[in-house]
């Protein structure tokens, strides 16, 4: 129903994968083999006026240049999330010690999450898209955040946030601004909007 | 983990079940037998002076309480929500010819989701909300809306709006501002604050 180019998700994550597969679109997957962490280091040391949305966007692009060298001919969809608390980068948690001790320092504040998508072919990005949403998380005393853990099981470290708000992770938060498909980390209208205009029949 | 306080859904929506099942609620599920149709034909008879966020409330409150006699220990949880078009309540289509009159109706213009949630214990409410999403639907030409119907099926039937963000409906929209929840039909953030505040070992 809904395209003719060849489209490559440049993604390893399984609800962005979900979400295009519900929008009907035809798509294959072939996360792209980056180092994300060394990427982050090295351009905030380069050059510390770049914003968290342009580290996203960077990242995003990365992801989706390095994969579309194997395939040439198709549109490449690369993304990233980045979790910013009080202009602090905060990365996605190895251990679950460390997503305990990520929780506790962003119980009671507000941060943000930036979702940036880029669509690259034979190298070139064709387009790219940030947004911002806002997420309040409640003052959740330490216990509560044991049990919650407990329960989570190895799924906190796979997310940036230790939390997952499509499961018991709602209970962490008080309030949430901000378009759901930015908080799980595709924006996916705009990115529907630019593939229509890839693919006329669409409209 | 959740609560002590046995909880009933007065609601046969899917997506509600889902969305307080992903959040690890205990409860069961008890469909409210009432005629909304002529509760809000009545309701708007009567007094046109009524807002639709009144109606949705009253509607969730009507489902809750119903229910609430049969369950006289239970929190029950009601809940109704209304699409609104340029002041003009827009009923769930009763068929499929139904649902592409509606969609002809809402294409390119913004129309408002309202959800409207009550918890009613002892025929009593003791708590309420209701909140407003807007959508912006595109301009979509009538054969994309003929491929879109035939693809989803009777399952355009099943919604206020005979669309479904989670799946192929998502290609009608070009803008959606407001909460997920509220747009899935059940807000669930302050619902869980209030849930919170009737089993403190939640918190």
């Amino acid at each position: 129903m809904l395209q003719h180019e060849q489209l490559v998700l440049a993604s390893a994550s399984q609800i962005r994968k979900q979400l295009l597969e519900a929008a009907g679109l035809t798509f294959i997957t072939e996360p792209a083999n980056v180092d994300e962490d060394a990427i982050k280091q090295a351009v905030r040391g380069d050059d510390s006026t770049l914003r968290p949305a342009d580290i996203a966007q960077l990242l995003a692009q990365t992801k989706a240049s390095v994969v579309s060298e194997s395939h040439p001919d198709a549109l490449v969809i690369g993304s990233d999330q980045i979790l910013v608390l009080e202009d602090q980068l905060i990365s996605k948690p190895a251990t679950k010690d460390k997503a305990l001790d990520q929780l506790i320092e962003l119980r009671g504040k507000t941060h943000e999450l930036i979702s940036a998508v880029a669509v690259v072919c034979r190298g070139e990005t064709l387009w790219s898209y940030e947004d911002v949403a806002r997420l309040s998380m409640r003052d959740v005393s330490s216990s509560f955040l044991g049990v919650y853990l407990a329960e989570m099981g190895d799924e906190v470290t796979k997310s940036v946030g230790a939390y997952q708000l499509e499961g018991l992770g709602i209970h962490l938060f008080e309030k949430i601004e901000g378009d759901y498909f930015t908080i799980l980390g595709l924006p996916l209208l705009p990115l529907l909007t630019f593939l229509r205009t890839r693919n006329p029949p669409l409209v």
